[in-house]
C-alpha cells in the first residue's frame, strides 16, 4: 500500500497528549549541560518496549521490565544522560527505582506509571543528591511545543553532536493520527534485537498486541539496522507510547490502516535510525549497505552487518580510499553461506567488481563521488532473493579521541 | 610434561636442511624495499598447512591447495607482500600458478612442489614482468644464517614495523630437533581456523598425521587466538614443513616426545602471534585477554575474542583509561551463555568488578598501570572450568591513519 505520510514539526509532544521537559542535575563532564529529560502523557498510554539483549543489563532496564510487567499502562518516561547506572548492583536497583518514584509522587501517579532509562559512564552510582534535586523542578516545565521537544532530544545526548527528533502524520481511516519519537546513539551502537536510547509518541489508537506488533517490525528495519562500533549497550531501549488521543477507528493488524500506521511509524523511526549513524562517535559520513539477491534475508542482513562494522571498510570510507577489495573480504568473513564468485560489488553506484572479480573503473571519479557526506555500498550476489540494509559510519581520528579519553 | 625448550637464533633456517633468500621485485608503494622471500628444503618436506576460512579465497591459496594434495611434499615456499592477488579472477589463478613454475624452473624441482603464498593489496593483478625479474634473482641468494631468516621475515612484511621469527631447539628420545618460523600481520588480522601468513620449519621426522594434529593443536592456541581489527583476510596461510633432517627416533602421537615438539612448536608459533597482536596496525600495546571458570573452553575463547575486538576496550586502553565497564559490556554481548552477576573483572591485575558490581579501586594507581607497552585483561566468570587465551591491540589514531590511506 502506498502511503501519504505527511512531515510535521516537533518530536514527542507532536501527537496530542503529551508534554515534554529538560533540565539538568550536574550529570556530565560540563555540569551546565542539559541531562535531564521527562516526557508526560495526560492519559494513560499503552507502551510497546524492546531492550538490549546484551546479557549485562543496567538497573533502569531491571526496572521498565518490571513497570510494564502485564501490560500496564504508562504515564512518564523519566532519562538521565551522563551516568548509566549499570554494573551498580543492588545500589543501582534501588537508585532506579528511587527515580522512578520521585517522578511519580510530582506528578501524582505511581510509581510503576514511571519509565526510567539511563545514558553515559558505567559502573559509577548514580548521584541521587543530584538528581533528585534536578528532577523536582522538571513537573514545572512541562509542555507541548517543538521547543520543548528539541531541548529534551537535546539533553539526553551524551556524545552525539545533534539533537535528533521528528514527526509525521498520516490518515488512519479518515483521522489523522500523529507520530512523534527522540533518540540519542553515538557510541556503544550495535543493536541486537533492540536499541539505543529511542523514544517514540503516537496519539494513535490501537489494540496492545498490533502495537507492539508494529514497534517490533519497525525496530527490526530501523534501529536494529545501525551500526556504529559493533557495540552493544548494557542501556538499549527503546520504548512506543500510544494515548489514543487521535480517537481514530478501530485498526485490525493486517488492515490498510495498519500498514499506513507501520509506515508512519518507520518514517520517524528510519529518521532517528539514519541520525544516529550519521551522528555515530566520530563519524563524518553516512554509509548505507545493501545486500541484495542474496540466499535469504537473514544471510543478507548478516553480510551487511559484517561489512558496516569492519574496520578496514570503516577506515577506508573515512579516508575516501575506493578499497573495495575490503568490502568483499568483509563479506567473505560473515557466517552466512554466499558463493562470492557471483557477487558484484558497487561503491557510490559505480560497478567495481564483477563475478568477484576487479573490474576497471574511473579511479578519480570514484575518490570524488567518495567526498560526499553518504556514501552507498551495495552488493548484488546474483543468487536469490534476499534483501537487507544497514547504516553506518566511517571511522576516524575523532572515534578514538572521543573513546580514548571518554571517562577520565 | 614439563617441557624444556632451548631458545636458539634464527628462524626458518635454524632446522637442518632449509635455506632462505629475500629479494624484491618492486611490489610495495616504496620499490626499493624488499618484497620475496624464497624458502626451500633440501629434502622434500611434509607440510601441515591451514587456510583462511574467508569465503573469498586468493588464488595462491587455490594453488596451495592443488599442490598439497594427496600429501605431495613441499620443496620451496615463495612469498610476495606488496600485491595479495586475491578477487582477480582467471588470470590470478594462472599468474600464481606461472609463479610457482617460475620458482620450480629455478630450482630444478616440479612445479606441484612449490608454495605460493601474496599479501597486499585485493583486486590488483600481479604485475608479472616485475615479479619474473625479481624471482630470477633469488635461487643464487639462498643461504642458512640468521641473518637471512631476518631478511626473509623482513621481506614479507606490509604495515609490520618490525621483522617475525624465532626458533627454538628440543630434545626428542634424545635427539636435538629445531623448530623455526616467520610471519607477517599487522592488519586484516583475525584468522578463523586459519591464520596470517607463518612458515614453520623443522628437522624434526614425524609422521605426517602427527605432524598434521600438532600443528592444528598449536595453531588454535596460537594464531587463531590473536586479532588484530576483526577483520579475516582472503590470503590466511600458515604452514608448517617437516624434513625429517634431525633424525630422531619415531614419534607417536600421545608419547612424551610428541608433546615435547607440541610444546616446541607452541614456542615458536606463540611468539610470533603475540608479535603479530603486539605489532598490530597502529599498536601501541599488547592486550593479553584471559577468560577463565568460564562454562566451557568455547563460552571462554568466544567471550576473549569478543572483548579483544571491541573498539570500545581498545580505544579505552589506548587512551589508558581504566573503564572496565566497557569489557564487562563487551563480553555481555559475545554469543557465549553466561551469567554477569558472578563476573569478576581485573585490569592490569587489579579488581575492578566483583560479581559484576563496581569496586572501589586506586584510581591514579590503574591509570599508571595502563601506561605499561603489556596490559592484562582478566574475566574470572566463576561459574565453569572453560578457559581461553586471546592476545590483541589497542585501537589508535595510527590505526585511521594507516587504514584511511593505505591503497591511494
Amino acid at each position: 500500500m502506498k502511503t501519504a505520510n505527511k512531515s510535521i514539526p516537533g518530536g514527542v509532544t507532536a501527537p496530542r497528549g503529551f508534554r515534554v521537559a529538560a533540565g539538568s542535575a550536574g550529570l556530565k563532564r560540563d555540569p551546565s549541560l542539559p541531562d535531564l529529560a521527562l516526557l508526560v502523557s495526560e492519559a494513560p498510554a499503552a507502551a510497546a518496549a524492546v531492550f538490549t539483549r546484551n546479557r549485562v543489563q543496567a538497573a533502569p532496564l531491571l526496572v521498565c521490565r518490571e513497570h510494564l510487567a502485564g501490560g500496564r499502562r504508562v504515564r512518564a518516561v523519566v532519562v538521565n544522560a551522563g551516568n548509566a547506572n549499570a554494573c551498580t548492583g543492588g545500589q543501582g536497583l534501588a537508585d532506579a527505582r528511587e527515580t522512578a518514584a520521585a517522578v511519580a509522587q510530582g506528578l501524582g501517579v505511581a510509581a510503576e506509571e514511571v519509565l526510567v532509562a539511563s545514558t553515559g559512564v558505567i559502573g559509577v552510582p548514580l548521584p541521587m543528591a543530584k538528581l533528585r534535586a534536578g528532577l523536582a523542578g522538571l513537573p514545572a516545565k512541562l509542555e507541548q511545543s517543538v521547543g520543548a521537544d528539541e531541548a529534551a532530544a537535546r539533553a539526553i545526548m551524551t556524545t552525539d553532536t545533534f539533537p535528533k527528533f521528528g514527526a509525521v502524520e498520516v490518515e488512519l481511516n479518515g483521522v489523522p493520527v500523529r507520530v512523534g519519537g527522540m533518540a540519542k546513539g553515538s557510541g556503544m551502537i550495535h543493536p541486537d534485537l533492540a536499541t539505543m536510547l529511542a523514544f517514540l509518541t503516537t496519539d494513535a489508537d490501537l489494540p496492545p498486541a498490533a502495537l507492539d506488533a508494529a514497534f517490533r517490525e519497525v525496530v527490526d528495519r530501523t534501529f536494529n539496522a545501525v551500526t556504529v562500533d559493533g557495540d552493544t549497550s548494557t542501556n538499549d531501549f527503546a520504548v512506543l507510547l500510544a494515548n489514543g488521543q487521535a480517537k481514530n477507528p478501530p485498526v485490525t493488524p493486517g488492515s490498510p490502516a495498519y500498514a499506513a500506521f507501520v509506515a508512519a511509524l518507520e518514517e520517524v523511526a528510519g529518521k532517528l535510525a539514519r541520525d544516529i549513524a550519521r551522528d555515530g562517535e566520530g563519524a563524518t559520513k553516512l554509509l548505507t549497505i545493501e545486500v541484495v539477491h542474496a540466499p535469504s534475508d537473514g544471510a543478507a542482513r548478516t553480510i551487511a552487518k559484517t561489512v558496516a562494522t569492519s574496520c578496514l571498510v570503516k577506515t577506508a570510507m573515512f579516508g575516501e580510499d575506493p578499497n573495495w577489495g575490503r568490502i568483499l573480504a568483509a563479506a567473505g568473513r560473515a557466517p552466512a553461506d554466499f558463493d562470492p564468485a557471483k557477487a558484484d560489488v558497487y561503491l557510490a553506484g559505480r560497478l567495481v567488481a564483477r563475478g568477484g572479480v576487479a573490474q576497471p573503473f574511473d579511479e578519480a571519479g570514484l575518490k570524488a563521488e567518495l567526498g560526499r557526506r553518504e556514501i552507498a555500498v551495495r552488493l548484488d550476489l546474483n543468487q536469490g532473493d534476499g534483501a537487507a540494509t544497514v547504516w553506518s559510519c566511517d571511522l576516524s581520528y575523532d572515534y578514538v579521541r572521543i573513546n580514548g579519553r571518554y571517562r577520565t
